[in-house]
C-alpha cells in the first residue's frame, strides 16, 4: 500500500498498526520524516520531484511517498498468557531474508511469540512475509519500543531470559523448559552488550571449525529445537 | 575466471577441477553444450553474436563464453578417511544461498565432508562460496556423478546413512554416533523417492506448527546439531 504526504508518511512511521517498507524523498529534505525512517533502519531514496509526480499524479506527496504494509502486531502481554510462554526476542535484526527465515523455524518450533524492537531492528515488511513462506500469519509478533524494558517484563511474569552469544554455557546443559525467552542478536554486531547484562543467562552452541560463523536464523532454529527436545 | 569457445566451454562443464557458474551462448544455439549446462543446472543466457564480441574482443569464442570458479573438490574417500566420518549428502538442492548457508553449518558442527550429485544440484559457484562466509575453504566437498553408488560406497564403508526427512522417526531417538551421513532433500521437491530408498533409515523434526516449513538449510543446521549433542 502506498502513502503519501509529510503528515501520512511521519504517522504511518509512528504507528503500531503498519510498517513502512520503503520511503522515496524528494532531494535534499533531511528533517524529522527522515530522521525517524533512518533510526528504524528504513531504506530511503532521494528522487527528483518529477519522479513523485510520476508515482502520485494528484499531486499531494508534498515530497514524501512510503510503501506500507498493514501486519498487525500484538501485545507483549498476548504473548505472555501462553502457560509456559517459549519467546524469541530480536535485538537489532537486519536482514529481511533472516527475519523471515526466523519467523518460519519458530512457527515449526511452536514458539508462543517473537518481540522485536522498532530501532535499528528490521520490521514485518513484504519480503519479510514473504520470506517466510505463510508462517508470518501464525506466529504472533509484537514490536516495542524499547526491547530491555520488554526483557524485564518477561522477566517480571516468570519468563527465564537466555541471550544466544558465544561465550555462555553450552545450550545442551542449560535448563530452557518452562518460561524460556532466547535473545538473537543481529548478523554482524551480535547482541548489544547491555541487552545482553539484562538477560538471565547466556547459552551458546558448539563450535568445532575454524570459520565458525552461522547465520543468524540457523542459530536460532538449532537454539529452538534444542529447547523443543528439552520441552518434550 | 572466463573460459570462451566451444570446445573449452564443454571441457569446463565436464571438469572435476572447475565449476561453471554461468554460461553465455549466441542465440539460437541448442547442442550438447547448452544440454550439458542444463542438466547441471546452470544459468544460462542467450544474446546477439555482437554482445560475446564485445565480452570476447579476440572473437574466438564461437558463441560460448562461461563464467568459472576452480574450486577444488575432493574424492569420497578422503571424506571417508575420518575415524567415525560425520557427512552430509546434498540430493538436488537449487539455491546458492542454501547451498552456502549448509556450509557454514557444517563447518561449525565439525562435519568431515559434504557429497553434492552433479546433476540437478547447484555446484560451489561464486556466490555459494561468498555466502559460506570463508567456510567453503575448510570443508572438504566432493561432486560425484551418481549420489546413489555414492551412498552405496557410504554405506560399504560402515557408514550408517540417514535421509531428513518428513515422515521418519524422530531425529532425537535415532542413533547419530558413530559413521554417520545425513541426506538433505532440496528445497522443494525434497529428496526424491529412490534416493531415500537408498537409505538406511529416516529421520524427522518435531514440527510443532500449521504451515511447518522449514528453510533446508535451518532444517539441515537443526538435524547436524542433534547429531553433535549426541555424539558429545
Amino acid at each position: 500500500m502506498k502513502i503519501e504526504g509529510r503528515n501520512s508518511v511521519l504517522e504511518a512511521l509512528r504507528s503500531e498498526e503498519v510498517t513502512v517498507n520503503s520511503l522515496t524523498c524528494e532531494k535534499g529534505r533531511s528533517d524529522s520524516v527522515t530522521a525517524l525512517a533512518r533510526q528504524q533502519g528504513v531504506k530511503i531514496t532521494f528522487v527528483d520531484k518529477s519522479v513523485l509526480d510520476k508515482m502520485c499524479p494528484d499531486g499531494k506527496h508534498q515530497g514524501y511517498v512510503a510503501e506500507v504494509t498493514d501486519f498487525h502486531y500484538c501485545e507483549v502481554e498476548d504473548i505472555l498468557s501462553a502457560e509456559h510462554p517459549f519467546v524469541v526476542v530480536l535485538d537489532g535484526l537486519s536482514d529481511p531474508h533472516n527475519f523471515g527465515s526466523i519467523i518460519r523455524v519458530c512457527e515449526c518450533a511452536g514458539v508462543d511469540g517473537i518481540i522485536i524492537g522498532k530501532n535499528r531492528q528490521v520490521a514485518v515488511t513484504d519480503t519479510v512475509v514473504r520470506v517466510s513462506a505463510g508462517a508470518a500469519s501464525h506466529v504472533r509478533i509484537a514490536r516495542v519500543t524499547n526491547v530491555h524494558a520488554a526483557i524485564k517484563q518477561l522477566q517480571q511474569a516468570g519468563v527465564w531470559v537466555y541471550a544466544l552469544d558465544m561465550d555462555g554455557q553450552e545450550i545442551t546443559s542449560a535448563r530452557l523448559t518452562g518460561a524460556v525467552a532466547l535473545v538473537v542478536g543481529g548478523e554482524g554486531s551480535g547482541i548489544s552488550p547491555y541487552t545482553k547484562k539484562c538477560c538471565d543467562g547466556v547459552v551458546s552452541l558448539k563450535l568445532k571449525g575454524k570459520v565458525n560463523s552461522l547465520n543468524a536464523s540457523v542459530a536460532c532454529g538449532i537454539a529452538l529445537y534444542e529447547a523443543l527436545r528439552q520441552r518434550g
